[in-house]
């Protein structure tokens, strides 16, 4: 199969340099009941942390591009809601959840819709899980490192707590039917302008899968997928179904678009790897990252480090280079994500500092050269490998590759 | 000693009706960049969702007041940074974080400053717990039911996942020297206008208690502290000092304002019961609630269960009044805060639904009757009584004591 290049690549190599690439600040209005009060109905974070998506948008189609989580600011693990990444081909669609339905179509052609009121009656689950995309990271198969922190290299990952109907009782009477063919797909579909839809194998149901209203408590919110979107824990991006309303039964996959000429890998052979689904073993430091200025002494070193098929058993850290590695504190582990905290006494001298994640299986997050190797010279997706930062003697910090 | 009544009673018998409980919708201003590329660079909520804060606010004093968090629109357990409930004595002070320092006051009279850069590089650690105020659902003291819903009966309670300093490591050089003096209490103080206060025992350092400087992810918010909020978890509200700049080692007590007309009980015996701290054993239905719709058929009862001093066992639901009981279910058990769902098929009929909760020490949460007989005529704070709702016959809801 041919792997044609959708123009993302081009944006992203392009369009950053320019002056899509720039700083954007929010402030709410504060109505006059408001400043009379001295309360706000809905808050923001303060004026002087300067805490925000940073965005890059195709010039010729608007709501085309991406926005990055700011992971240099946040701790913790939670993204909130107005920082988390965003991947859209063809903008933000708008609805009025009076006018919502949610459709399933059965094998035999049979449509049962669902409007919003009586799927916010199911006895809801609760789920803690990332989402990245699947072109995260993908500047460290570039040949130079890149000028630029870690905000932009890895900040389409977030982590959300989502609320829905588990997938598996929602679909339950048709499951009963279908499960003894294998050979089932489902194919989830979106109401944005370009129709968004991917087509995922039965097991998707044994995933653990959300149709989820809420993130983070409270509704979805619309370049979320309000008023509904697909949850599956650990799987790409791209399987995350936003403004979801039509769920259809099929025999085989759909080969849409979003899983023929998107988000495949070229193999050096010529053929393309489709359908990874599962986001691999990784880790990233957060802080310090390029922008900071590091000061002699206690300086902590803080990442997140995440695994789309496995459990994170232990992360470390480097303070020279990759020669020696020391455990970083986590909360707790054998879980799909952690926040890792490391104390280093820098002492002024130049050091390279990386982080690398061990799971369950005893694997190890492969270095930037192994996963080249694994995935050829043409790859674009799915770079899970060992990021390099240098901190240099004044205390600046620069990506580089080690 | 005698109980003297600060306006918030006032505030809430009186101004409620008026104007200045009135809905307030926030807007983003958003810039021609965003415009452009059809992205946000700090994202809101849906607007077909109403999901603000509601504000009470004193008239003659802008920022005095309280704003409740919306608890029947949310799902799950974590509260948006933007939804968290405010109570302010003197308005949300503005401090620039470079001019921001935390002093440390030994028992001899020798203080230690920390800037805010300082205290980010130390080994920050990860809670998810609640704070409740002391005031939350003091409208059930009232004679006769109130004609609202959850968010304000019990919208003075939200639940964050909390970033910061253990306490107890921070100050470990001068615990060692005090351990052995069981009367050493510490005071916080706080940069707003009316410098809030408040002493605590020693053993507070015990309580897994936070210099918090993140809230779900990103720095705390100004009306929540910024930039340095104590979290002491299960633990009365009013303890959790926002804006804190000063901690101090004493002898005894410091009977501050806040220690002493407020947030104590006053008894039948006419004495006051101070220092309760442990917020107690609690259960409330979110949904539905008065301005829901109830349908015939399949109705989701939603709400949230805690316990400061104990961990959630079960939670129980009532669709008849408290004559039986039926489990509901909860996302694992032994926490100390649970999200429980109940699916409840309504057959039309008039029906009182309840909810209880029993902790892991087989203690049940306690009858309004029961509360009241305990704290007495007089009460004001520490409510932790059942709540009652009647779904009538045309499926509306109401507020009712039974």
């Amino acid at each position: 199969m041919k792997h044609r290049r959708n123009f993302f690549k081009l944006l992203l190599s392009i369009i950053i340099p320019t002056l899509y690439f720039k700083k954007v600040k929010s402030d709410l209005v504060v109505s006059d009941f408001e400043k009379k009060a001295g309360f706000r109905s809905y808050g923001l974070p303060s004026k002087f942390e300067k805490i925000f998506r940073w965005i890059i948008s195709n010039p010729n189609y608007s709501g085309n591009g991406v926005s990055y989580s700011p992971l240099s600011k946040l701790a913790g693990s939670i993204t909130p809601n107005g920082l988390h990444f965003e991947r859209h081909h063809y903008g933000v669609p708008v609805k009025n959840p009076n006018e919502y339905n949610l459709q399933i179509e059965s094998l035999d052609g049979k449509k049962v819709k669902y409007s919003i009121d009586i799927l916010r009656e199911y006895n809801l689950k609760t789920i803690k899980t990332f989402i990245e995309c699947g072109g995260n990271s993908n500047v460290l198969y570039n040949k130079s490192p890149v000028k630029t922190s870690v905000d932009y290299i890895h900040g389409l990952f977030s982590i959300s707590e989502w609320t829905g109907i588990p997938l598996d009782i929602f679909l339950s009477k048709l499951i009963t039917d279908y499960k003894k063919n294998k050979n089932i797909w489902i194919e989830f579909s979106s109401f944005d302008k370009g129709t968004y839809n991917i087509s995922l194998p039965i097991k998707v149901l044994k995933k653990n899968s959300l149709l989820a209203l809420y993130q983070n408590g409270e509704p979805i919110r619309p370049e979320q997928g309000y008023p509904l979107r697909l949850i599956i824990p650990g799987w790409e991006g791209s399987t995350h179904v936003k403004w979801l309303n039509k769920i259809k039964f099929r025999y085989g996959p759909a080969y849409t678009r979003n899983e023929t000429s998107r988000y495949t890998d070229l193999l050096t052979s010529g053929k393309s790897r489709q359908y990874s689904f599962l986001m691999g073993l990784k880790s990233i430091i957060t802080s310090p990252t390029f922008g900071s200025i590091v000061k002699q002494g206690q300086v902590l070193i803080s990442g997140l480090a995440w695994s789309g098929s496995s459990l994170i058993k232990k992360v470390e850290v480097s303070t020279d280079g990759g020669i020696s590695w020391q455990n970083a504190k986590i909360n707790g582990t054998n879980k799909t994500f952690v926040r890792f905290n490391y104390n280093f006494k820098w002492n002024g001298n130049a050091v390279i500092i990386q982080s690398r994640c061990i799971d369950n299986k005893n694997k190890i997050q492969p270095s930037r050269k192994d996963v080249i190797k694994r995935l050829g010279k043409n790859a674009y997706y799915h770079f899970n490998g060992i990021t390099s930062w240098k901190i240099k003697k004044n205390g600046q910090v620069s990506h580089v590759y080690n």
